[in-house]
């Protein structure tokens, strides 16, 4: 199995990315192209030993950074890591990709250039959420902002089909996040998405209420692209925000700094949980080959695992899986 | 002043209700009209010693519970707290209203009895959301989950109008929740809303992202109901989630208890800082008189603080400025 990353893209690239890739390279056993400027990826290379012929470079002139628009990127800038990585996973020439780089750039690359499987509307953007139970899997995060019914419960398949072959979760509980638990609550898009979800053949658990995500209520937790990013993005700053107040607290007095030292490797275990780096990148579900998003401030253990997660994604054929229950289902 | 409080509504009804009406006299300085079964509050009331004719009673046999579908329950049940309670308001008996009882109805309560202001498309249900820094204002929360750009518009002016009288606020900062901070960012209800706000003559900031509004990153935060419910039971969900996982760490140990032990007071005073029942209700605006809907359970401290909301409400005119604001905006 041969993986591409993109060498240059995120915070901490081209160190990161190099980093990653040699320790995936030892740990996983697989091999991996790194796209990146020649010159500056064999220096990095040049630090660690690696067996030979297990990493190869292409060399790709231009970086796509996040601040540009990402359809004109894609278009213009036909030298970047990104969009060389991208062809080159459409060529054949590795079995899966790995950026750290601009989401909407990798999104719209992905669409351009490796095209979505036939029959799916929308791809999705999904992430590994951290629960209080162990994980949970959403999706869209922010792909599509304006979504119809029917992207929802393409969604809803293809979280299935994820959780279930990736994740290794067993008959996963589907669930959509709403405003409340019964049927018929809601806006206009999840009333209509629940009644396409409640005909599939998967284990739809009907509504989720927002407030019990973190609780893990279910194994994949459906939405637009707008509210899964509203919640990730809030879960994120809610985690920040308590953190600082829980340190505020604790540094009131002097009784409460001990207490704190003494709690010190519990506090570290608990921030460990909401680690994004442990749970690897967030998967472009719907492209005809495996992308996966890793987080822009990864460093080399997050693309280790972001590696992992795509070897995971094409060993599990969940791409052949998804293609199949998709038109399955739509021909019924 | 006088201000009529639903007896019935809410979890630990009539005790807090009736409680919280009494503290509110003594504090407050204004006078009280109970609104439930005649024996029921009056054996309750009886508890507590209070000044001659601060705290009337009218009687009401029906009470609406949570699980009703709020329009039938309005038409239906004629002889409820809520519904008597309400006509009291619009008959001039009172000055404001105050429910623990179901969202739902009373929503529908106030837009079939008290009436939308002229000029009004939607009227929202706002909330306080405790930040790092203080408190925000975030409206709708659920009132309106299919939202036009036009209802944000409008939500910016009251809550605009809300903070800077109410909650005491000088040129409010107004942000619309999305999920990029840039212009041109969300989906198309957030993008058009942008374009109308940005012509309103308040302080208007912009796109503010979600992960930034635990910080407190705006006064007042504008999104449609959906969003916004989102925003608020996930915060809940969160805080909680965030609570059991720490009180796991902290159990782990001899150690780690004995730590925990220390910071007692310290943890206490974290959680009191989202602590719903210090900033009373939720009020509905956009109605031709003050109704604030107080958490369904409420104890008598928050049923108080409701009750003290509702008379900022009143005294700062709040409604008579929001109409005189909508109408000059909307002829220009």
């Amino acid at each position: 199995m041969k993986i591409i990353v993109d060498g240059m893209g995120g915070d901490n690239s081209p160190e990161a990315a190099v980093k990653g890739s040699v320790d995936a390279v030892k740990e996983l056993g697989l091999n991996i192209i790194i796209v990146g400027r020649k010159e500056i990826i064999e220096r990095e290379l040049s630090k660690y030993e690696v067996p030979n012929g297990t990493i190869d470079i292409i060399n790709a002139k231009e970086v796509i950074s996040n601040d540009e628009e990402p359809v004109l990127a894609i278009r213009r800038k036909k030298d970047s890591s990104m969009v060389i990585g991208l062809k080159a996973l459409v060529e054949g020439i590795g079995d899966g990709f790995v950026s750290a780089g601009s989401t909407g750039a990798l999104l719209t690359g992905g669409l351009f250039i490796v095209k979505r499987i036939m029959g799916i509307e929308r791809a999705a953007l999904a992430t590994v959420y951290p629960t209080t139970k162990g994980i949970s899997f959403l999706l869209d995060v922010g792909a599509n902002v304006d979504c119809k019914p029917e992207y929802l419960k393409q969604f809803a398949i293809m979280g299935s089909v994820y959780s279930e072959k990736v994740l290794g979760v067993k008959e996963p509980k589907i669930g959509l996040a709403n405003i409340g638990a019964e049927k018929g609550k809601g806006n206009i898009l999840v009333k209509e998405a629940y009644d396409l979800m409640e005909d599939l053949d998967i284990n739809f658990i009907g509504n989720v209420e927002v407030r019990d995500v973190p609780n893990g209520i279910a194994d994949v937790i459906v939405c637009d692209g707008f509210v899964g990013n509203v919640i990730l993005k809030l879960t994120e700053g809610m985690a920040k925000a308590l953190f600082s107040s829980l340190k505020e607290e604790f540094t009131k007095s002097l009784q409460s700094k001990f207490g704190a030292l003494m709690l010190k490797s519990q506090l570290k275990s608990f921030k460990g949980r909401l680690d994004y780096r442990e749970y690897g990148g967030a998967p472009l579900l719907g492209l005809k080959q495996p992308v996966v998003k890793a987080h822009g401030s990864s460093d080399a253990f997050a693309i280790k695992n972001a590696i992992r997660q795509v070897k995971n994604f094409i060993e599990m054929d969940v791409i052949n899986i998804i293609e199949k229950d998709i038109n399955v289902i739509e021909k019924n």
